[in-house]
C-alpha cells in the first residue's frame, strides 16, 4: 500500500471514525486499530467497536493498492503532530507502516486486515432524508433523558417513530421524558426504531449540523445506518418495544398552567442547583400564586429563597422538583417564554409548546419532609 | 456585619483570597474559610491555610462593621450565580450570613473569626520592587523544573538571589537546571531566599502581569510577602542552603555548540514525545554534524527518524537525552534561534544565549542499549 494525503484531510477523517475505536483499553486489540483498505482508486478507513461501525473516504492520491489495520490513538498522534503538508503513508509485507512527511519519518508496527471485522452488508433500500441541523438538533434536546443505568436497555437508547411526514423523538429515564416532534420534507411509510444513546450521542459529534447538507437514514433489520458526506455509519438498534408515553399524556385536565420567562427560570434554577451537594435529593419547593413562583431550597449547606416572575392560570399550588431534571429541559428549550401545565403537586408537570414541537415531562418529588 | 458590594468585585476578590484556600476537603474546617473583616472603613477579605496567606481589600460600602468567617468554596458558588448588581451581606449574632441580590436570597452558616489564624505579622521594611510583567514571566520561565518530589524539600522552591541590582532566579530537580538573570531597577543590599513552588504558582495566576504594574516584596526571616494591587500575599519560606549551580556553570569548555531554529526543534521534539509512553524513559538520540542533527528514537509503539538543519562548531557528537526535559525548555525560551553547548554525551548540555539572561542545563541519558 502507497499514498499521499494532505495531512489536514487524514485529521479530520481519523477524528471521525476514531468515534467507532473501541475504548476499553486491552492491548493492541483489533477493536483499537483504524483499517486502511485502498482499492478502486478508493481510500478508506474504518473504525468498528461491533456496537458501532464508521467508515469514511479520504482525499489522496493512491499509488498502491493495500489494507492495513493500524492502532487509532497511535496512528491519530503521529498525524497530528506533523507539519502541514503532504503525507506519504506506505506499508511493506509485514505490515510495518512507514509514515512520511517533509523532513520527518515514523515507522509504526501494523496488523495485516484478516482480524478486522469489517461493517455489516447494507441494504441502501429503506431510507429517509433529513438535514443535519435537524439530526444534531434533536439529538441535544432529547440525549439528556436517555436512562444512565442498564436495568432497563431499551431506556438507553431513544424512540425514532415515523409515522407519514412526521418524526417523533422520545427518550425517559424514569424520572424525566423528552419528546420533540419533526415535521418531515415528504411521507414515508411507518416505521419505529431504538437507536442507542452512545451511537447518537457519536453521530452528533461528527454531524457538521450545516442545514444545507443532508443525511440519509436507511433502517434495516438489526441495524441503521447514517450516510452523510463522505462517511457511512452503522449501528446496532435496541430490540423491544418502547414506552408508550401517550397512555401518560392523554388523559391530563391541567388545574394549574404557569408562562414563565425561561432565562429568569433557568438563572434560578441554576442558583439552587448550588445548594445540593451530588446524590442528594432535596428538592427545590415552589410556590406558585398569582403573578409570582417562589423558589425555595435547604439544605446542609444552606438555604435560598427567590421569586421569579410568572402569569398564572388556574389554582394556586406548591410543587417540588429535583432542580437538576428542571435545569436539563430548560437548557435545551430556546423560546423566550415557557408554560408548565400542572395536575397536581403529585402528577407529571409538563413543559411544551403550543404546537407540541416539545414535550418535556418532568416527575415531581416529594418535599413534605423538607 | 452589613455590606453592600458589587457582584463582580466580589468574583474578583474571592477568585484572589481563593488560592489560599486549603484544598484539603476536612468538613468546615477553618482552614476552608474566607474571613471577611469590616472594620476602619475597609472591607478585607483573607484566606489562610498557614503555608500561604492572602488578604485582599474589596470596594463596597459598609453599613455596619463585623466579622465572619465563611466556606470559601460555597461563598465563592453563591456570589458566581448571582445575577450583575449590587450584593447585600449580612450577619445574624449567629453568624448566620444572608446574601441578597435583587430577587434573590441565601442563607449561608458562618463562623465567629476565632478561630481563624490571621496573617503573620508583617515588617514592611527591607524590600524590592519590580514589575508585575517580569514576575510572572520568570515564574513561568522557571517553574518546570521544580522539584515534583519532598526528598529534598528545598528543591521544591526557587532561589530568588538578589546582588547588588541583579536578580537570579534558580530551580533545578536533580535532571535539569533553569536559572533567570533579571536585571533590577536600582541595587538593593544582597539576599536569598528559597520561595516555595505553590506559592510562585498561585501568585503568579493572580498577577494580572502588566508590565505598568508593581509588586514589592518584603523580605522577613521565615516569610517573604508580595504587596500589589490591593492584595498581600505571605508565603513561608524554606530553610537551607541552595545548591550552588556556579560549580556546575564554569568549569566548562564546550567541544560542540550547535544553534537550531527553536520552532522546528520543538516541534520535532514533540514529536518523539508521541513514541514515549507515561514513565517510559526512552531517550531521544541526536546525531549532530556539519548542517543537521539527526532525531532517532525507537520504543514499543514505533520509532521516528527526522533531521532538523543547523549550524555547528566543534566536534560531530551523539547525545541521548528525555525528549519531555528538552520540550519543557524550548516551551519557555522564546527566540527565534537557540544555541546548546556540549561537552560530550555524559555531561550536562547548556542552552543559553549570549548575555546569560537565561541558562537552562539538561543532562543527557544514556543511549547505549537503545
Amino acid at each position: 500500500m502507497k499514498i499521499r494525503c494532505g495531512k489536514n484531510d487524514l485529521v479530520s477523517s481519523i477524528s471521525i471514525v476514531s468515534k467507532a475505536v473501541s475504548s476499553n483499553k486491552t492491548s493492541m486489540s483489533i477493536l483499537e486499530c483504524i483499517l486502511i483498505e485502498v482499492s478502486n482508486g478508493i481510500i478508506k478507513f474504518t473504525a468498528n467497536d461491533r456496537e458501532l461501525g464508521i467508515e469514511t473516504k479520504v482525499k489522496g492520491e493512491i499509488e498502491e493498492n493495500g489494507v492495513v489495520a493500524i492502532d487509532a490513538n497511535i496512528f491519530g498522534n503521529v498525524i497530528r503532530s506533523l507539519p502541514d503538508g503532504e503525507v506519504l503513508i506506505s506499508t511493506d509485507s509485514s505490515y510495518k507502516t512507514t509514515i512520511s512527511c517533509m523532513k520527518a519519518r515514523f515507522d509504526l508496527p501494523g496488523r495485516s486486515g484478516e482480524d478486522f471485522s469489517g461493517l455489516p452488508l447494507i441494504e441502501k433500500k429503506d431510507m429517509i432524508t433529513i438535514s443535519q441541523y435537524t439530526l444534531k438538533e434533536v439529538i441535544r434536546q432529547t440525549i439528556f433523558a436517555v436512562s444512565a443505568n442498564d436495568n432497563n436497555k431499551l431506556l438507553t437508547g431513544e424512540l425514532f417513530d415515523i409515522t407519514g411526514d412526521r418524526m417523533r423523538v422520545v427518550s425517559l429515564d424514569g424520572h424525566r421524558v423528552a419528546i420533540r416532534n419533526i415535521e418531515l420534507r415528504q411521507s414515508y411509510s411507518d416505521r419505529k426504531v431504538v437507536i442507542p444513546g452512545k451511537t447518537l450521542n457519536e453521530i452528533s459529534k461528527i454531524l457538521s449540523g450545516e442545514i444545507e447538507k443532508e443525511v440519509n437514514i436507511y433502517f434495516m433489520s438489526n441495524h441503521i445506518v447514517f450516510e452523510f458526506d463522505q462517511t457511512l455509519m452503522v449501528s446496532r438498534v435496541l430490540e423491544g418495544e418502547f414506552f408508550d408515553v401517550d397512555r401518560m399524556l392523554n388523559k391530563s385536565v391541567y388545574s394549574t398552567t404557569v408562562t414563565v420567562n425561561k432565562k429568569a427560570l433557568q438563572d434560578t434554577v441554576e442558583r439552587a442547583i448550588l445548594l445540593i451537594r451530588d446524590n442528594d435529593k432535596k428538592p427545590v419547593v415552589i410556590g406558585i400564586s398569582n403573578e409570582s413562583m417562589e423558589f425555595k431550597i435547604k439544605s446542609n449547606i444552606g438555604s435560598m429563597d427567590e421569586f421569579v416572575d410568572c402569569s398564572k392560570n388556574g389554582d394556586d399550588i406548591i410543587i417540588g422538583f429535583n432542580p437538576k431534571f428542571l435545569l436539563d429541559v430548560l437548557k435545551v428549550v430556546d423560546d423566550e417564554n415557557i408554560t408548565m401545565y400542572m395536575i397536581d403537586s403529585k402528577a407529571p408537570t409538563i413543559i411544551k409548546d403550543e404546537t407540541e414541537k416539545y414535550i418535556y415531562v418532568v416527575l415531581p418529588i416529594n418535599f413534605a419532609n423538607v
